[in-house]
Parts: C-alpha cells; structure tokens; sequence
C-alpha cells in the first residue's frame, strides 16, 4: 500500500493548491499564496503539528526525492515560460527611467538584506548575507502587474514605469544571482568565477545566434504540419540549457533556462512554443513547486531571535523597495506622489525570491530555518500591496483599465470554447467513421 | 556536476525521443516503434553494450527512480486520456458483432501465450502465464485506426468492425488485467478477490454518480470564469482514483486512471478537461514512459532458450490475433477475405500491451528477461501490420478515407494556428499597456 502513497499526495497537492488558490483569489490576493497556504497546511508546520500534538505521530505531506525534482523541473518551466515572455525590444524601449528605478530598487534592498544578515546572524559568511539580500531584490512582475490590472492603473505613467522597472528588476536579480552563485560555488579563485561568467554569456550569445539560423532555415525548407516536435524540441533545448549552466560554467540551471526561453521567443516558431508550456505548468509543475516550498517548512522551530528575524525582514522587504525604487523615480523627476506609488507598486514579492532561497538552501548558503520567515516576508509583501496602492491611487481617473481586463477576460472565455470545440471536432473525427 | 545530470537525461530522452519518432514516421511505422527504439539505443542493450566494449565503461542513460516514477505518471495519464477518448454509447451501438470478434481476440491469444509460456519456461506458475497470455491479449486501437486511416479504408465493413472490437478488446484486457492483479496480489482467498474486483465496480459506479451530479449541479450554479479549476480537480480526480483502486481494492493503478476518464468524459466540462492533457502528455511524460520501457532492457543476457521463445512468441502474437479475431468475424457471417482483414487488423499491439508487461514486473510475475522478447513482439507486429494489410485490401475501391485523413490534418493545422494567434494575442494584451 506504501507504493502507491505518492499518487495520493500528489492528489492532496493538486486539489488543495487548487481550493486554496479559490480561497485567495475570492479574498483579492494571488493565488500564490493560497498555494504556498496549501503547502504549509499540510505539511509539518500545520498538519504535522496538529496531528503529533494530538496522536503522538505525525500525520502529513513530506518533501521527497521525487516531489523535489518535480519541484525542480516546476521552477525550470516557469522561469523558460518567463524568459519566453520577456521581450527584448520592448526592455530597450522602456529606457532610462525604467533602469534607474529598478537599479535603485536592487541595490537598497541588497544592502539592507545583508546588513540584516549581519546583525542578527553570529555565523554569517559573506556569501551567505548576499545570498539573504538577493531573495529581497527581485520584484514579481506577475504579482504587481495583477494588482495594476484590478486597480485598472496600468496605463498611468506611474503603472508605465514599475512595468518596466520590475521587468528590468527581474534581469537585474538573475544577474545578480549569476554572480553569487558563482562565487559562492566553490571555486576560491574570483578571475576563474568571472572568466566562467563572461564564457556563459558567450555561450548563450553563440547557442542563440546558432538556435536562431537553424530556425529560420528550418522554417523555410519544412514543411508546416508535425508542428508537435517543435514544443518537445525547444523543451529539450531549455533542460539543456539548464544542465550546461551548471555543469559546465558553474551557474544556475534556471538562468539557462531563462536564457533558451529568450532565445526561443525570437526564433521563428517561438510564440507558437511559448503557448504550449501554459498548461503542463498549472496542471502538474507549479502547483508540487509552491507547494514544495510550503512543505519544508517547520514552524515549531522558530525561536525567539527568529521571531524578531522576521518581524525585521518584513519591515526590511517593504521599505527597502519602497525607498529605493521611490528614490528611483525622484531622481528621473517624478512628483513627490508619483514616486509613492512607483516605490509601493515595486514592493510585491513572489515566484522569484523563493526561487533565490531555494538555490541558497541547496548550496547551503541560507539556513532552513530562514525559510519560514522568507515565505512570511512574501506573503506579508503580496497582502499589503493592492490594500496599500489602492489607498495610494485613489482621487485619479481611470484610465480604460477595466475595459482591458474586461477584455482580457473575454479573450481567455473565447479561447477556452475554441479549444474545446477543436477536442470535440477532433474526437468526432476519429470515430466519425463508424456511422 | 553529477547532481544535474537528471536534466541533460531529461533532455536526451525527449530529443532521441521525438528524432526516432520522425525517423519511424518517415519509415510509415507508429511512432510508439520510434520512441521505443530510443530507449533501446541509448540505454544498455545498445550504447551501454558498445561503451562497455569498447571503453570498458558503460556510458548510457539507466532507468531512475526519478524517470521511474515518471513513467509510472505517464502510464496514468496515457489510461485517463484514453478512458475519457472511451464512449459508452459508441460501444453499446456497434453491438454484438465487434463483442464476439473482441472476445474470440480475447481468449486465443490468452489460452496460446498460456500454452508457450508452460512449454518454455520451467519455473512457470499459473499466474505468471496468465500475465504472459494477458500481454498478447490487447490490440492497439491507436496503430489499428492508424493503419487504416492511412490505407483509406475506415469506413469499410471490416474497418467499422475493427474498430469496435478494438475498443471492446481494451476494456475486455483491463478486466482482464483487474481479476489477475486481483488474484495474484497476495490475497490466498478467491472469494474475497472477486469480493473485492466486485466492491470496485459498486465503488466506481457510486463514485462516478457523485461525480456527475455535483458537475450538473456546479455547472448550473458557478459562472463560467476560471476554467482551470476543471482540469486541475480533473486529475487530482484522475490521481486518487488510481490510488484508490491499488490501495482498497487491490486492483491496477490504470483501471482506477481509465475509469475517472470514462467518468469525467461523461460529465458536464469532460470534453474541456480532456483537451488539456494532450501537451503534458507529449511534451513530458509519454516520451519517458516509452523510452523508460527501452532503457529497462539488457539484450547482451540473451540465451538461445530466450531467442527461440522470441521467435515462437512473435509467431503466436500474429497468429493468435489473426486466428481468433478472424474465426470471431467469420462465426458472425463474414466472406474469408473479410475475415481475414479483421483478423489482420487486430494483430497490432502497442503500448497496453508494454504496461500490462510492466505491471507483471512490478509483481514479479513476469521476469525481467521477456521485456526484450515482448519489446521485439510488439515492434514486428507494428511493422507487418500496414504491410500485409495493403495486400489484404488491395483491390477494394476506396471509401473517401484520404480526405478524411486529410479533413483531419487540416484541422490539427488550423487549431495549431489558432493557439498560436491566441498566445499572440494574450501576450499584446498583457504588454498592451506599455505603449
């Protein structure tokens, strides 16, 4: 019977990320806390707690071998997704002021995540106080551009301009974590870590230029139908990737995957690619990798100095990109106004900052006990936001915001019928013939 | 480096995969012969042979408890998609003529890889030859329909009838597949495996009632917003019916995945779940579970015992089919010639074949040295088939089967484009904003 308990728990991940996805989005939060929410309820921190209280043993999920891979190659989808999504053209557009706040808005919270780092932990390394700065430093785009979306703001230069930054935010971070794990990966000697560096970057440059030709070559001699190979292929491209990064220069898989979903995305058959990961990631991927998180928490453990940890970290996260990012935007000119809601726009943590502690944990640069307040930090962070920047953004006028999200909402309705009129037409097909 | 070397095995499946995919595709075979022969070329029985050879080291992709578990997930979802392309109506309407031809199909190639199996193997116990007789018991509906598709004769009396039958002939081996597990589970008393295999038929019928009455009931009530929750419960569905069905009632993990398809099919939103798994589906988890087959096998241990059981299996996987599904078709008033296309037409195995093989591994009833002979029996069966069966049908006039096959490459065409025109438009929408 013991053989079959992972069906089960994967049955229990699924359909509680799912109901507790419902239950924060119905209380107007994103659903990644729900599925965080889920994670932490059943596993040890909650269930765990309960039932050992109750029953002497410990009823609940664990972490296991093979929800962590999944977990893995959950975090590697989502970023290929993300880095298929990330436009090139439109980051060189967005210019100046887009640059100036998000380096700002990585910078102020690095410092202070460090200095945190630094007074309350008496074991701190340098790398690992880095690392604690780093996870403050990246921005959810996901997050911010949602709660713009329902506040209908998008279109103000204040929702312009954290747009921009929090995707340029995004690349800065991923950099930013090239970096560290470069240096915090073993090799003493820094010139080889940034020899390493500059030699990844050149390869990428050369497997996408590479990448690129034989897509537009391939697209012109082949003909257009088994469309299916080249979703597997580009798969197989972004594990790839993701394996070279590591293997070969010393740098995280998920950077390499971001890197082949860029390259991906421009290639001929790219947007085509980018439409077929959508669903492989919310039915299985994503759901184990929030939910994975959730689980390695044990929140009994947390002492007193922890308490106060996170209590500091919360208060750390908030101003450190509300300052930064506002100090930005003062400095490109913005009112006074205009900077508070461009700082608090930026403050949204998400996807991104768990996936920097993630990594830091497996490189044992960040403690576990770290990451109950980690995950706090972030769901602090999501809840406050669209309560806070709804007060920020009252008295202006609406800019069409609703329409747009009407509109979104109307598109995803009419692609939902289409497809399952194309499963009906099909079916009907393939046994069409017996009549 | 090693701890990433899950991701370039990820990889190199998917690629060898789909490359031998095309390769049998182009050779106008399945592509389930492609993706097996993968498996085979880059686990032991090839690559890891000639490595071992020439290098005295073995450098080859081994089955992990990862790729495993994978696997096992692919299996799963292979049962569910085709339990939700099953329709109970479709069945009861094509009748006794395809139930007789199933059961004839049925019960020769089970009583003959029974008989070989005591002729050759010392060590055989009842259950272990009933497992082996069960393997040559399953047509392939997708090769058979496949074949005929591409031979333009669907709609002759012998395509319809072969049709019918394979379908029948898949539900007939699952049962068969659910009393054998059953007895041969563990469980000394008879009475209480049929008590048992009963009390799963009462508890997917009551099941199966709940689920279509809270879908009636929720699709009257909810709005149609936030489709997602559907294929999501859907397979958290699918996961704890597979569950239940090993860990309750003993019975395979497959029947428990085949059922929750029939069920959810049937239900309000079945066709829209069902149209989402596709991708998971080829994108990951299909490609793992062919190739995982491939790579379990070890041809080097082969004896002269093992070659000639190869040979005689072949023989009795072709003719038992032939034989039964022909005697079948001819009892219920066919002409020889037509008899003797349904007979052909049924020989094709694929890939249920491949898991009723596995699941008798997993119970240690069928030993790990038949995997190589039943990879063999499977790939010559989905070779002769469209062969022979051209010469079979040779001189029939054709019955509009081109157009249908292509009406059917058209539409594939035309939802690919729409998908892609879709994720377009979506990705403007959501960058809309910036302009």
């Amino acid at each position: 019977m013991e053989h079959y308990n992972w069906l089960l728990s994967l049955c229990v991940i699924l359909m509680s990320t799912k109901i507790f996805s419902i239950i924060s989005r119905r209380a107007q939060l994103p659903q990644v806390v729900g599925a965080l929410m889920a994670g932490l309820f059943f596993g040890p921190a909650v269930l765990g707690a309960i039932t050992l209280h109750s029953f002497g043993t410990q009823f609940c999920l664990m972490p296991s071998e093979l929800l962590n891979r999944l977990a893995e190659l959950g975090v590697i989808v989502i970023m290929f997704t993300a880095g298929m999504e990330t436009n090139l053209d439109e980051l060189k557009a967005s210019g100046k002021v887009g640059f100036v706040v998000a380096m700002s808005g990585v910078l102020v919270p690095l410092g202070m995540g460090m200095g945190l780092m630094y007074i309350f932990d008496d074991n701190v390394t340098f790398a690992s106080a880095i690392f604690v700065g780093a996870v403050l430093t990246a921005t959810s785009v996901s997050i911010t551009v949602e709660t713009l979306k329902e506040l209908g703001k998008m279109s103000t230069k204040a929702g312009n301009t954290i747009l921009a930054a929090a995707l340029i935010d995004d690349i800065l971070g991923l950099i930013c974590l090239t970096v560290i794990t470069g240096i915090a990966g073993g090799d003493v000697n820094i010139t080889i870590v940034f020899m390493k560096i500059i030699c990844f970057f050149v390869f990428i440059a050369v497997v996408g230029y590479i990448y690129h030709k034989y897509m537009v070559w391939s697209d012109e001699i082949q003909a257009q139908r088994n469309l299916r190979r080249y979703p597997v292929m580009g798969f197989a491209f972004c594990l790839f990737m993701a394996w070279a990064s590591e293997a070969l220069f010393g740098v995280a898989d998920i950077i390499g995957a971001f890197a082949a979903g860029m390259i991906i995305a421009m290639a001929p058959k790219g947007q085509y690619i980018a439409s077929k990961f959508e669903t492989m990631a919310y039915l299985l991927l994503t759901p184990i990798f929030f939910a994975n998180i959730g689980l390695g928490v044990t929140l009994p453990k947390m002492s007193l100095n922890l308490v106060l940890f996170t209590l500091a970290l919360v208060i750390v996260s908030v101003f450190s990109k509300l300052g930064g990012c506002g100090i930005g935007a003062r400095l490109c000119g913005f009112s006074n106004q205009q900077s508070y809601q461009v700082g608090l726009g930026m403050v949204c943590r998400g996807e991104v900052a768990l996936i920097v502690a993630e990594k830091g944990m497996e490189m044992n640069l960040i403690s576990e006990q770290y990451l109950g307040p980690i995950i706090i930090m972030i769901i602090v962070c999501t809840i406050i936001t669209p309560i806070v920047l709804k007060g920020a953004f009252k008295g202006q006028e609406d800019v069409a915001g609703d329409t747009m999200f009407e509109d979104k909402f109307m598109l995803e309705e009419q692609t939902d019928e289409i497809e399952e009129d194309i499963f009906r037409r099909r079916l009907l097909l393939s046994t069409r013939t017996q009549e």
